[in-house]
């Protein structure tokens, strides 16, 4: 490691779970952390916590500086910081990377000294704690105009925080993340809907398929509502084929059900891709999942 | 109970898990289960699990019969049991109830012995065990032909399970078991079926929504065309809201990132129906459900 991907001063602005485990991981690995957010009482909290220490003047600019605010926050964010001098390389947490990243560049941000970033994986409510990360996927889309120690920076506070980084562009990125976390979450939210009329004597099943399908809506849908708007590219490119899918099956299954069963091959054939699909999801287990 | 009603020999019809699982239960109560499959393999398998005995015409007709069969096998099953006088009283266990008792009515049979019924919960892949029914819901479709006794005769069975009866019309059970159950698989296999083209480094992490969402998917989708087929009335009444949903969904999240805003509160109207139908659901846990 060289002085210039040295990471001895890291500053995360923005002090949820995920800053704050950030924060909480840093420190068990010794690297200075300088804590920032709007609200003054989540900052005293997270140095209760021994998260880092309330950001000082005197110690910028730091070696990366972690922005762990909403999607749409990412560009305004970058482009203060960077304005101020907070630090000497910029990455963030966010859900959703083309959008946010095209308007940075837009805003004039220095795109040279910032990686957009992601940790993938379920937010699932909980405090925040230092192993947050742990063997999880952690998105770094390095732009031809990155500088490379700027990545090296980033990638380093991947590892300190104990995932695992991978490189990919910010459009591969997102139709990732439609694919896995906000396509199914809008399916699991239409399903969810849909029970408002279940008949009242009838409870579903502990262990049936509506179960496991409407999981996801246990989510609160505020922040949805924003990173679903800003990954609408990829979030509609998904959905409109699976909702044409199902179009197609009921078209199919009235068909079928109106004496012409050769229209069950269709039906038959969705149901054949959902099952190779999901073989092909549960035997694919490989390290760096979470 | 009265000689009317009592149970004192059971036969079985179709020696699958659900089958061997009722005389199993039945066993346990001591019941006398007389067997039958057109795998004669199955029978012998199921004496040597302690199910019962091979069907014997010395001791028909039985107390009730349990079709346990496909759906689509239900009619012409009971229209020959029924001219063979196999019992006094007729069930099925069939995932669909509509279709099949209203063929069966068209066939001719004597639908004042005939309860259709319907253990409802997963049937996830195990072997048969007397356990299997513990706790399920159970539907029992008596309809206004059914004589008293017979609906007596399938309560009882039902309880010699460990399940709770729950009566209702056939086609409240269709709609039931269309959302909770046969719908959330097409959407698990429309969604699972979509993954085909994840970016290969890249993999869903553990504790993804898709993981959840895609469960259904795990099933073998050969039994499911036929209750899909069964069942497409209610299916595809419920489908079409959901698919007609996921389509607004796609117009207003691409309307709103054309730049009106305004588009999204119709996604987040569809996010807040469904979590409120979330919350239902899982406060919902009475008893009965399993």
């Amino acid at each position: 490691m060289t002085a210039d991907t040295k990471l001895t001063t890291v500053a995360v602005l923005g002090l949820g779970q995920v800053g704050t485990s950030i924060a909480l991981a840093l420190r068990a690995k010794g690297v200075r952390v300088l804590l920032a957010d709007h609200d003054r009482l989540a900052v005293s909290a997270a140095v209760r916590r021994g998260a880092g220490e309330c950001l000082d003047e005197s110690a910028l600019p730091a070696d990366l500086l972690v922005m762990s605010v909403s999607p749409a926050a990412v560009p305004e964010t970058l482009l203060l910081a960077q304005a101020n001098n907070l630090a000497s390389a910029y990455t963030d947490v966010a859900g959703v990377k083309a959008a946010p990243t095209t308007r940075a560049r837009q805003l004039g941000c220095d795109m040279s000294e910032f990686v957009p970033g992601h940790p993938i994986g379920e937010d699932v409510p909980s405090p925040a704690r230092a192993d947050l990360f742990t063997g999880r996927m952690w998105a770094l889309c390095e732009e031809e105009s990155t500088r490379p120690d700027v990545v090296t920076r980033a990638r380093r506070l991947v590892e300190l925080c104990g995932a695992v980084p991978v490189l990919m562009d910010t459009e591969t990125h997102d139709r990732f993340v439609a694919l896995v976390s906000h396509v199914p979450y809008l399916l699991a939210s239409a399903m969810a809907g849909a029970l408002g009329t279940v008949p009242g004597e009838a409870v579903p099943p502990r262990h049936s398929p509506v179960r496991d399908v409407t999981g996801p809506a246990a989510a609160e849908p505020e922040p949805w509502i924003e990173t679903l708007h800003q990954n609408a590219r990829w979030v509609t490119g998904v959905l409109s084929e699976i909702a044409a899918d199902l179009v197609d099956v009921c078209a199919a299954l009235q068909l079928a059900s109106s004496g012409d069963d050769s229209y069950l091959d269709e039906v038959a054939a969705l149901l054949r891709r959902g099952h190779a699909g999901w073989r092909r999801l549960t035997e694919d287990d490989r390290p760096g999942s979470s």
